[in-house]
């Protein structure tokens, strides 16, 4: 299995991202052909107390690579992709990551 | 719930990285007293097909933030901890993060 994390960066206005996040993003996300599983977690702190790199951190669960990438070539996936610029005004950082 | 999240730069010589994660890191977090799960993955890919950001990214589950914090504290997590700058030739990004 191999997940997709979406490392989002500190956005200029936290709760405008929240609240599209939540209402949006998450629903489109979980619309992914192939998802096996779809996580989000909060960036709470790190271990020195400096500013997290990150605001928020999330985990699509694919079979395998080939999976993942069918998926995110699908409309529902690029509609997900897509919609990544109208809220992380933090950026986003994509990683394919082996489980 | 919450997870230490570790991502791994980049190392200067990933074979050597390797041997290190594997033969005296893992087993050093692996004792770390309090900890539910430990995962550990490569980095395959970006999207995109840009070079990843971070080589290996692991976590370590815990009950909540207090354990976490109480036992990165103890000889075992200093321990695990301290180990960290005996390979991490690319520098390592530590976050808590809500599961």
């Amino acid at each position: 299995m191999v997940k997709l994390i979406v490392a989002y960066g500190q956005p200029q206005d936290p709760a405008a991202f929240d609240q599209h996040y939540a209402s949006t993003h998450a629903p489109l996300a979980q619309k992914i052909p192939g998802l096996q599983r779809f996580e989000a977690g909060r960036v709470l702190a790190t271990p020195d107390g400096s500013t997290p790199p990150y605001y928020l951190i999330a985990e699509l669960f694919f079979e395998d690579t080939e999976a993942l990438q069918t998926a995110m070539n699908t409309s529902e996936g690029q509609a997900a992709g897509g919609d990544v610029a109208n809220f992380a005004t933090g950026g986003a950082t994509m990683m394919i990551v082996e489980v």
